[in-house]
């Protein structure tokens, strides 16, 4: 359960080695080399083409309307985070715009995940600063409300505990726990290397009922062709 | 970060008089007594007008499409027993319908929350079987893919761990910390009984603007009145 | 264009027994009594069954999330009104209850529309106080920001003026402006007198084809009849 | 393909009696029983509490804010006959009101499915003339384009051809082909005695993963317990 | 209605050179020229700029969150087809991605039409194999359940049989019956040919109100003009 | 309120100066610099990247489905303007399309904002027309029911007079009063420079927190920071 008016200072990072081996993996790829789970609600998209990003988790819990808790959490940012905002209620407002993202690139930070509107798109491309919003809203918030940074928090319905690496791309956001990163590579790199060959039998015109060995479990199912 | 195939068969419950006290308050008196906290996004709803429910979660994690961890979940219910069920990826499918909630019943269960669709709703509302739910969809599940019970679960983008006490009416879901419980009705009951205070005066004629003292603070803020 | 920070005290409303006989019509026949303009959007619907009201208009312009206009509002009640509210940015936080529900009655009010979230969904139904809302949502809202009152404003797409006539049913809001309300009851009454004269024709079975001569026209378009 | 100006008089309905015996299924059952095809898409909702229909399909295809050929469909209608409309484009104005249901009713109707919106919904419930609908809208339509009577279409993605069966409840509606109405009765009364047996056991505080024999499928998918 | 577990591995293919024709014209176009029908709902998108296609249909019924009758299709895929696929219930899971691409566009497929979600959206448009679903979305999908392959299917709330062709732009899909081909190009040429003499004029400054001689229409129904 | 079938032939623009100075601004820069007024509802979009305009007002009420006031809208057009089109009721449909577009920029038009459908995406990106629409559609309309042209309307929320000048880009659409326009200028101008100094020292790493002075404030709120 969210604790608010808190900041925590101190939180646990994921090896670099590791988040940059992660980064050579796609949303989609993660997401299963994880068993399907972690994966944000699809509603979650980059706010320009080709936005992308990875990087352990600065967390934010923000009140609707409000982002005061993001100038708060600029200053926990290190270099290569990214910050990952979840809000109390659901709220499309304009919480991020360009000069925020120039603050949180100063900072270090590569990219945001926030489960609100933001605005300045134009800029944010130019800059080429990722960010993966529920909302483009030219409309800006207030400052007036507590919520919290780094602590737990959900968003578009995925846990993130700070420190945890998001993943984000075209096909969405996916979260790793901080403590599985490395082993999520690993099932990446597999899962990858498995599709290559896959992908290389499809290619040269091989069928998935034969690559994958589905006729026998098609016909007991019942399936009958006609001419 | 979820765990898939599980089934934690001791939880911790909150005292059944805490719990018991907590029901005669409703959703948002509750999410105000918390702080403004925990809340489910309001596309959970009563799929009957007069639902309502009270009691500590026996949590689902679902696979899209899949009730099969619904019959698992039935086992773990006690008496007084919400089942409160997340879904991997957004689904409408009918994951429950009476066959379920008869078995909840017999069970103990007193009511459902699932981030999915429902089906068979006139005998749930026959049954007053209170569920409250992402959807309604006539169309049934499969039983092929594990999930986990009594896990923390996300559902409608509030976290929920085991023995949480959820509460729902018409104005939507709200989840209590198993262990803040007492303290949440306690809380609930100040709140109310200001409120009593508060709507004697009210309906007596006075406003809010000197009930709450707002004149000084609207004109400091720059309001004008023209004849 | 909205001004921010004023109330306007002085509104002009329509005669009360003009009003009185526009109550007797359904919100379907006022806006075809109009010619079909005044419609709000069709997402504003009664937060329980059976809810209707008709009443000239107290207007408001609320800053999303922020109620505070709403006891503003209350002070420019008198007997018959309808409060208005329209949003400046699209907003489902829960800005109106039971007690400012209980405010507002005593103050003489008749009901309420607002572009924008509803609570205590239950009180409301028990107090037969009618409300149309875009949401229903149990999180509340602050007291931050000013509005205006008694000012043109635009909601649910529909322009409103202080004075302007709401009619809501189970089919929706629609307003009616001030110096027109004489005029749509009379539309009202021949529009209801002529369907009176159908509906008996239908009644007894003959088409619409006939009672509306639509034969020739059909033919005229192209309509064939196969066997 | 859709043929447009077209209405054809002579259609095959299926025997009274067997629509008469799948009036005793909702639609949860008699998708089950038809192997999980012909259902609606879940937007398809009663505009009222506790409507539900079943009859032969005299199917309309309307242009969207057109209800022109409604009045050409009454025409067609026999005792019993559910008039069943799609529409060219997505369109949620109000195509049906008291009047129409009026005549639908003298002609013989016993309701109505539409690809669309509809209005006087207090009027529809105090009639008792059940309607499933997309959307509720106050806005009228006009008479100027021509579509088509008694040729096959789809509504709410459904295929629906003159003659079938449509059955609708609080769970939403679904297609039975006029061809296998017997063959779906006999399979939703099978499904229902079926049914009997298990909600008794599971009255009786047994489990689903008993009365379905699931334990040994769990395990062998990896479900482990912990204590 | 649809049949369950069935092939048909021998489907008309209209004439190559009809489609090819086709091919130069745009959704827009071709669903004018057939007298505005076959349009698929507007919610299909290309799921990258650009893509567009043109070609005969091999049509699939999927089960919700199933991908298995994909493979399957692949199988069935001659030089130039479209892979048209509907889904029994509505589902956003992740059916298809590169791998599949790989497959189909080896097997011949100029692109697919999916009412449900896609990912690896990325590399389909480093491969420019174009694609039209409704929804994108990284979590993939199970093979469990039968559908069925090259029988009529309702996709986005448009009938397609095999062998129709489907045209996909940045306007939408639109479905032309196989019979219909070569009059529906007919049809586009000669309206492409009326617009580009309208186009003409109207550059030339000229109005659509003389073009299309609409004054005296526009006078006739009453419009007025202020100075 | 609306009149409908009228066309007020003049109209008052502001100086095209000032236009031309406003045109250097943002839809958020400008939304801010009136105090968070006059934005339109953020689903009207860009129909394709990059577009953005800016020009004085020709006003349109449009029936749904029916666009035959654009046409009468592109008499009144004059060099720079902005036709401005608002809807009696939601309506999706492609109200305009290549042919309209050239129609428009022959007359001096510089962009079209419509709270309804587009279709010819392609040609309008091909053309650079700049479009903010609800909707792509490829379905066209009909010309049958009249509107009126340069009345205030409401579009997508806002309301608009003619001659009001609107601002459009990737962040959306916002609406500034004729008589404000040179004002509006001036704001957004301070508010730029302002916050190019911001971004100065945000850019060198300082914090909003200091460069906002927040520091004091949220202490006073009860923020805390936990090693």
């Amino acid at each position: 359960m969210y604790e608010l008016g808190v900041v925590n200072t101190t939180i646990q990072r994921p090896d670099p080695e590791d988040v940059a081996a992660l980064s050579d993996y796609g949303t989609a790829t993660v997401h299963e080399a994880m068993g399907r789970i972690g994966l944000m609600r699809p509603y979650m998209r980059p706010v320009y083409d080709g936005a992308k990003l990875c990087g352990p988790a600065v967390t934010v819990l923000l009140q609707p309307g409000d982002n005061w808790m993001l100038h708060v959490a600029a200053e926990q940012i290190q270099d290569g985070d990214v910050v990952v905002a979840g809000c109390a209620a659901p709220s499309h407002a304009g919480f991020f715009g360009d000069l925020l993202a120039t603050s949180f690139r100063a900072r270090g930070s590569v990219g945001l995940v926030i489960d609100g509107g933001v605005r300045d798109i134009a800029d944010l491309e130019a800059m080429d600063f990722p960010v993966f919003a529920a909302a483009i809203h030219a409309r800006g918030t207030v400052k007036a409300t507590l919520g919290s940074v780094n602590i737990p928090v959900t968003v578009a319905n995925a846990h993130v505990n700070p420190g945890d690496v998001v993943v984000g791309d075209a096909d969405g956001v996916v979260v790793v726990p901080a403590d599985r990163v490395a082993e999520v590579v690993a099932a990446s790199r597999a899962r990858e290397a498995k599709e290559a060959t896959v992908r290389a039998r499809l290619a040269a015109g091989e069928l998935g009922l034969d690559v994958y060995n589905m006729r026998e479990k098609l016909e007991a199912a019942g399936l009958h062709y006609n001419d």
